[in-house]
């Protein structure tokens, strides 16, 4: 039959491999390029999406085939879950908490498309770039889907030329990351970000992150926490004061950042042998980042004989003497720390950077049972200060400083799960308040219109979609489903023009005019 | 340099030519390949990825070369949108009012991931296929976005084995449609579903969903609307009648649901021209999909010589009679039409289907302005049952019956935005009650305080983020948003352990002291 390998590799290695050396020989040349060639290789371009389309075609063909059954596990994707009505619910209600929040504090709410333009994300995320979703090329744009909130925000505002914003964004992100779903970890998530753009004073934006952040973790009532501050500008004056080079500032400040994780032993190695930083330098980095305090520290480091030789480090320091007084006047002074572990993956920060960490960790049980790594829940919200990102996307690079925080929603509904079932709360998934019961069969018309009357009075009110329901199962479902209400009635009742209006809980019957019921109904619930 | 053409086109076309004729004349005898034959086709498929890889990857060294220089437009995605908050309050208000409705008929809310398994997706859409994004193979599974709710929703009732579920889900939908922005046609938009799934007597639940959708269009006071009904099994039974082959049925289907945008005259010609149905069928059906009514059309049907004699259409026409009785019921009388132009394009409803089109249809002002199609916003809501969804995921083909409305969000929000643009209507974007303004400079540690204290009690309060705001921009600041009252104080203030409490409308100033300051703007918030 189709001898297929004879036939579509006639030489085409050998060809292929012709033009790749052609292409790489001459890439020192490649920006010298006449018109005519650009146009040639243009022209490559087409030629080879003209060369896949015919071959994917070929393959859709084949596939789609009986000869090829077709086995698949229903599932959903790797890394993502449905949520049941229960977790709607859970979920609803720590958002709502969110949103009052962010509401208390001005916050204007936007919203941006799930996919980007792959150029706005390039260029933003540094190593965390793998882990962008990209769009399969169906002709047009080449998009990929959003990896966080931030830089669609960035883009958003210099495409508008908005100068100022208090803006907050829940939205999914998506990351193709390693999950660890029952601590929390997906590939696609719910961000949950407050961010202030605008030309401010030092320190007052950034303060008022930290007072939302504190504001939400007590609303969540999810236990005690921490929240770590830090700043691009006293870490980068810290490396310079320990002698590191200005190359390797970044990827530096990634191994400081693995300390909430790796013993300094483990990240000192990573410095000299991966990094190849001086064993001093290292040591030096070592006696910095194992400090934390408030005030007393800043000052301390005010006085350190190395860093106060360093501007960068200077500059940092007094932005974060100020940063910790507003706190103190917004009454977060137990509940902040100034930690020089604290470093932030991402990077286009280059001012104060938070994170926010539980301080005793709650296990999630399922974590537990399937003998997974402990439950570390570990950071519920983490941000900082982007000035430079918005001015990425502008033609004349015009700057909007930024701050915002980012509340870990997901790992916040993990906790809370896991607390639901240990302590067995069963909430309702939905808010009937009277459900229409009939005692015998032939009486569905007149449960249809009792239910049109109740919804018309804006009565929430439902009932059995069958003709000829048993009694007992319809009152089983209003008490399975905690409904407070239930309207019975049989020819006999109907006769009097009267329904038995019956309290689920207590299984009180009490008779009711027809007419008056929706009125009865709307007083009881009121009470 | 790089004769791409003469290299990449060695005889590749001819070669797949005879491939895939190879491969279709050989398609009746496909089902009997032996093994070796499937191993071979598994065989050909690989070797077509690893041609396509290679063939990709010289695309993207060529295109990643500085020759080609990148330019990219800020914009967001081809048929796509940000929301302002000036949007986003008006989406609010409008997903909140049909919200309130799902919750009032017992509606509880699932969420499922914004992609699914691409095998979740095949074969569910018929033509409408072509228009799934799918996501670019990064290694692992094979990805597609989600292109209605529907699927989903089967998929998360089949793998979790649940068999009744009243549930409502507002997200996202992604379709590579050629977009009409200013008509709400979208790439990315909103879907807003309720599906009733379960086993239950005829054409409750469908009825039901009928309420919901009248309901819903009522609370959003966009104007007068027609709820369109048919029946997939009153359409195939006229087929048949007509003389329509069973293998037509669907192609014929579509070509009647194109009956909404185009004259019969039109729809005839497909039929015929493309379809190649004879023109004594086209006429019969032409007879019949002109007409609309109520239950006397109903029952000229059934009494009509040759739908009398096709069981499909009886037992359709049966469904009809009965829907429209509980409609009448629920006082929907003269807000439906039986319409047998009704076909609707997916492919999997089995039975009623719905639409709902506003009748006096507002134009928009922008689609006026641009010169584009006259503001056409046709169909707002949509649905229909479908019985077989589920049981096409259940590896028993365990059933699950189902029936469902989708809301039109998009188009609802479209008319909205041109009826307030047209109005002048200015929604507030945030909700801030207080806002803090102090009357020389000094005072910003004073108005943390007071900020502080305010938050504190629940009051959403802001204030300028700079040390030194001029005191007439804070209060213009007020006026222009809309803020309700204004806090002004200064060292004379202060000093009598007062502030100034100013209600913006009015510009009215009365003193208040500081101790007592939340207790009275909650007493005034509360007027």
């Amino acid at each position: 039959m189709l001898n297929l390998k004879r036939i579509l590799n006639p030489n085409t290695r050998t060809v292929l491999n012709r033009i790749l050396r052609g292409v790489s020989s001459s890439s020192s040349g490649v920006q010298q390029f006449n018109n005519n060639e650009s146009d040639e290789v243009a022209q490559q371009i087409i030629k080879i999406d003209e060369e896949v389309a015919k071959l994917l075609a070929l393959k859709a063909k084949i596939s789609d085939e009986p000869s090829t059954p077709q086995k698949f596990t229903l599932k959903t994707p790797k890394g993502t879950r449905d949520y049941t009505p229960q977790q709607m619910m859970l979920r609803q209600g720590v958002l709502d908490k969110i949103i009052a929040i962010f509401k208390k504090h001005g916050g204007e709410s936007i919203d941006t498309p799930v996919f980007e333009l792959k150029e706005v994300l390039t260029g933003k995320y540094g190593e965390d770039s793998k882990l962008i979703y990209d769009l399969k090329d169906q002709g047009g744009e080449i998009l990929s889907l959003r990896y966080d909130l931030t830089v669609p925000l960035a883009r958003y505002l210099a495409m508008n030329k908005i100068s100022s914003l208090k803006r907050y964004h829940i939205a999914k992100v998506y990351r193709r990351d390693n999950p660890a779903m029952t601590r929390g970890r997906y590939r696609e998530f719910y961000q949950c970000d407050f961010d202030i753009a605008g030309t401010y004073d030092p320190m007052l934006p950034d303060a008022e992150c930290v007072k939302i952040v504190s504001e939400i973790l007590d609303a969540l009532d999810i236990g005690d926490y921490v929240i770590k501050l830090n700043h691009r500008q006293i870490l980068d004056g810290m490396f310079e004061a320990c002698g590191v080079p200005v190359d390797k500032f970044r990827s530096i400040c990634s191994a400081v950042d693995k300390l909430d994780k790796s013993p300094w032993a483990e990240v000192r190695k990573e410095m000299i042998e991966e990094k190849g930083l001086d064993e001093k330098a290292a040591d030096a980095i070592g006696e910095y980042v194992r400090q934390n305090g408030n005030s007393e520290l800043v000052e301390k480091l005010l006085n350190d004989e190395n860093l106060k030789k360093v501007p960068a480090a200077v500059k940092g320091l007094e932005g974060m003497k100020l940063l910790l007084n507003y706190c103190n006047l917004f009454g977060l002074s137990n509940k902040i720390s100034f930690d020089l572990s604290l470093a932030r993956g991402l990077d286009y920060y280059t001012g104060v950077i938070y994170e926010c960490v539980l301080k005793a960790e709650p296990k999630t049980s399922k974590g537990a049972q399937n003998g997974e790594e402990s439950g570390t829940i570990g950071s519920v919200a983490g941000g900082g200060r982007y000035d430079n990102l918005v001015g990425m996307f502008d033609s004349k690079k015009k700057q909007v400083p930024c701050v915002g925080v980012s509340i870990g929603v997901e790992r916040i509904f993990s906790v809370l799960e896991a607390k639901f079932v240990t302590e067995g709360v069963k909430t309702r998934t939905n808010d009937i308040e009277v459900y229409v019961a009939s005692a015998h069969k032939g009486l569905h018309e007149k449960r249809l219109r009792i239910l049109n009357d109740l919804w018309a009075n804006g009565i929430k009110a439902e009932h059995s979609y069958k003709l000829n329901p048993k009694l007992l199962a319809q009152l089983q479902h209003c008490e399975e489903n905690q409904i407070p209400l239930a309207i019975v009635f049989g020819d006999s009742e109907l006769e009097k023009g009267i329904v038995k209006l019956r309290e689920v809980s207590t299984r009180k019957e009490e008779d009711v005019a027809v007419d008056q019921l929706a009125d009865e109904i709307k007083k009881r619930l009121r009470n």
